[in-house]
């Protein structure tokens, strides 16, 4: 498991989550005193759907282009308003978010990737793990009356830039 | 791949998707015609994470309780916001929903479900779906600052019922 | 304590918590094996202000009518949001809502009610609360600047109709 | 009354208030030319219900943690939404946010705390006194079905720091 | 002026506005006695730019597909959310919702259709209304950085069915 | 057609949607590298009515004050929510809104100014005719029960300071 920055590890006997106070209580971090940076988080996932979905999608794209482009649009404004959905979630200063897909036959999946950039005291992760959640959601909802059976896969956070913890870059693949 | 009902096939070689028309324009489907009936959802999904912090989340959840009741508050909040994430997805009646975590220290996972009932003209699929990825990514938020590779995985609708499709019971393992 | 309907004693022995299940776990009751029946909230609070902040109130009133104009929008659009504030709420079909404000200078408070009409499986007591609640916060947003110390005070519901538990009309004053 | 710093006085004959133009028109106020400095704020508020319900409250918390994690959560969420239920009130830069809860059986009363600081050109005193008042009527809707006669009660600013008129503690008891 | 069914007249020496009480205050209109019926709105309007700002969307429309898709989301979305935008609208169950863009070189114009559906005790003609505002106002934001005069104009109901005031196409054009 | 500052033109034969990237897929703009400076932008539109509606209107805002407060509230708060409603807008700065109505019975129409001030990295154009707009549809809704033949006209942007493109001052009148 390779991490970058000084970001503690898992191991440790006393990991404390920084979300719960002393007593275990849920409370949103003090993040008065840190610095604001520019921030950058990559967050990808993927949708496994049947060759047969793979194909209606990817004649639906290069025709019509709508299925992705209502996906790309769900995961940007989801981004948006990532402190909404996640409890402790501090709202932050987006300046930026690209949403990119790549349909994989070799695999049968749809891949999905989150680029969010961010000037604040706290990272952009949530942001972008939350644009390809809801991207996928998305997908699966416009598909879902020919394939109920796809599955979300794989959501994971690939890279993070800016902060105290410093960079991280994903060792083990999800 | 099994499904109930009378469910197009996904090979058809002329699968319409019902939220693009005939032009391939996204639009929100009319569902005017078709009949109130109950319905459910179940959807599950897990987040794989390292051992050490799966344990740090379940000496959490035994002693103080936080962890997993901000998560299930965010999914059912979600599953009560999902047509303003999917932008598709019509606004539904819902009449109940649950959320069940289960610990797995032989998969290292945590186990997400979601049960969601309505009664409408539409089904609770999605409802059930964002519950589990806004759960989820409650979880990963909450336990970020000990592990980030955590990985969100295998989000799928397991179980459907009522509504003129018919009733869906999975049949692959996702 | 008078209550009326089949509402159950607070002092009983083993009085459980709907919003709980068996494990006291928070959950989205489940209400679709309830009628649909109309319902109606009414509850009330005040806000505690100086005489002189009540006097600019009221001459605000008079002359201007912004102030409570303000107030009652918020207090409206509160009710509708309901179900976003308050977690396990159901989103419910609200049919009418209005409030009314009456500035009271020898308590030297403002009176504040709310008016919720409803037709759904579930009652609108929440919605009724809430209008006064953010209606009471907005009162005290406006005159801020003159006074700080104004207290919100004895929010309550003192009259619901419809649905299973009966009429409850409030018997002790708060 | 006692007030700190340079608020002006309640009493004065042309108290203005800011939310209102010069035509008494409800805006929002400018605060371009105001420094961005560190604000807190501390409200208070308590929900009074009979012993029996605090009894079970109580007994609930200990064991199953549930009600008041659902408060906190409503709590914190509903500062973070502060601008959207209050019409005239700015987004700000939330730094952090705080509930706690004590259960008075003296007095037969729960005592709620929000504590909210901020980084910004306007304070935190709504988003501390809008998170007191949703998570007391959470309070309310999780124990509604046993006691429909709680009230929600002295919801007040107690303690604010920052900001150019100074910091403020409240010399009278609400 | 003409106009279907019972609509009384705008001359009327004591037209009264229905949103407003006896007393000229703000409040939900009461609809509970009204009977469910399927109802559907038209609303048009359109965008102003010039010619060679028409080209680059057309074009863009041609090859890429995404500007308009952005608008149509956006306004599908925005007919969901129109009673947390108009203060005094009721939430309805919207069944279906689509809009139309066609560029029109000859006016200088992007023309915006909106027809929703929705079976409820009042109509959705705020719902088309507010969705081809909101469609315009993000075709302006996408394509503003080439042309800052465009112009939104003539925003219209054109036709309404179902409702106790009876159907209603519009006579002069806007 | 007259601009001020660096504003490119949209005759340019090869005008890049900023909103687009390279391959035409819509992204949020990346605006971290932009200085953060003080904004402002003016946009106005009117509502066309009848002479017996706009005299209804007048009348009532003599008497009643409501109709307008309301409409004005809507256009503060939906000023507020520009980046939920359009998808690729950045959340900004708001430092200050205010709305202005002007009753014209010469023309039978109601203008409706919205001025709005921003410290941030991008504009508040969008900011402004949102809450035209919304203003506009929630003057539309309090006064449809007298006249649904009223239509929204002339929402443009007049006037917008702060930020690297310049100033700008409308020439053409909308």
């Amino acid at each position: 498991m390779a991490r970058g920055g000084k970001q503690r590890s898992a191991r440790a006997p006393r990991a404390r989550l920084t979300h719960l106070d002393a007593q275990g209580r849920a409370h949103m971090v003090e993040v008065g005193d840190k610095a604001v940076t520019a921030r950058e988080a990559i967050a990808r996932g993927r949708v496994r759907m049947s060759p047969a979905t793979l194909d209606t999608l990817q004649r639906g794209t290069a025709k019509k282009g709508d299925v992705l482009a209502v996906a790309r649009i769900a995961g940007i404004q989801a981004a948006k308003r990532t402190p909404e959905l996640i409890p402790l979630c501090h709202a932050i200063m987006l300046t930026g978010c690209e949403l990119a897909f790549s349909p994989d036959a070799t695999q049968s999946v749809l891949h999905i990737e989150a680029r969010v950039r961010a000037l604040d005291r706290t990272g952009a992760e949530m942001e972008a793990l939350t644009a390809v959640a809801v991207a996928a959601l998305t997908v699966y909802d416009m598909l879902k009356a020919v394939d109920r059976e796809m599955t979300i896969e794989a959501i994971a956070l690939h890279e993070k830039r800016g902060g105290k913890s410093g960079d991280f870059v994903r060792a083990r693949k999800p």
